[in-house]
């Protein structure tokens, strides 16, 4: 009996984990859609074929379902930081990711990123530390305009990559981002090719 | 008696006019600090003094409101365009302009943004095209980077400054922004002083 438990349980625990990653990739989408407010546990079950009870039981609420979804997207995110060799590189990896679909709720989230109590916002102050650290690491000393601190020249990078993303997500025919992010390097990697 | 009506007809559209505009104000500084879904008429008319009934009476429903508020914002941004000598100058009243309460609207709204159909999308898309236009104006030929057009060197400039003000507004302790708006001046403005 003992002996037949084990696979059973271990096919539980795979299903289990299998339903978790369906449920997180239909909220990831949906959010990234419709935003967090507007979607519903029902549309979440509708897009995943997962049953709709299952969802408080694999996170709670809501909320708790958003943390696994922004988990799950910064996971996939960190292999860019230790994948770049420097700013240039960075930069082309950066721009190829916000590229993806899934990238478009960082635009649909951002309203409650202001909302001091919401989970989002602890995401956001986290994500923007993240990936200014990344972008220290990747920036020479020499790149770094006179006059200038590390912190504020990886402010305004980093402040360029989410303003880029923002104007193209909202008129994608108006932003060239490929051309955008040459400029980007122009800017940032100065006295020597940046293209 | 069409003697004495005249100056009763000029009070009542004062009057209206007044309460047009308080309501715009509440709206306004409701949609920055809890966002445009997150605000009821109900919430609007507490903080106006003004009764609820009145606001279908002049905004039609929360849409025409909303297109009321994003006008007003925009009549007051126009003057920041008109007043700026050159690129270092817009800068420094573009960052002033981004201090500005209200202007966390600007945050609040855009997960809307992305929404083709939505009223804040042509506005977003309105607004990032006007932005840039102003900053194409303030930038001479000699500011640009070589091998990058203007188009796309404006548009990493007005990237900037959304993606500072969203980093300012989500963690204030972590921007710097004078200090920042300095280092955008002297990435963007190459060969003379920035500051």
């Amino acid at each position: 009996m003992a002996g037949k438990e084990a696979p059973m349980a271990t096919r539980r625990a795979q299903t289990s984990r299998e339903s978790r990653q369906l449920l997180i990739r239909a909220a990831t989408e949906l959010f990234a859609e419709r935003g967090f407010r507007q979607t519903t546990f029902a549309d979440i079950a509708n897009r995943s074929g997962i049953s709709r009870g299952s969802i408080p039981w694999h996170f709670g609420n809501k909320d708790g379902l958003l943390q696994a979804v922004i988990e799950e997207l910064t996971v996939n995110m960190a292999d860019l930081d230790s994948a770049a060799h420097d700013l240039a590189d960075g930069l082309d990896r950066v721009r190829d990711q916000v590229r993806q679909p899934t990238m478009r709720l960082l635009i649909t989230l951002v309203a409650e990123a202001v909302e001091p109590g919401s989970p989002v916002h602890a995401f956001y102050a986290q994500l923007h530390d993240t990936i200014r650290k990344w972008v220290a690491g990747w920036v020479a000393e020499s790149d770094i305009p006179t006059g200038t601190s590390r912190a504020d020249f990886v402010a305004v990078v980093v402040g360029a990559i989410i303003g880029l993303h923002q104007q193209w997500r909202v008129a994608p025919e108006s932003v060239d981002l490929d051309r955008c992010f040459v400029a980007l390097k122009a800017m940032s990697i100065s006295g020597r090719d940046a293209t």
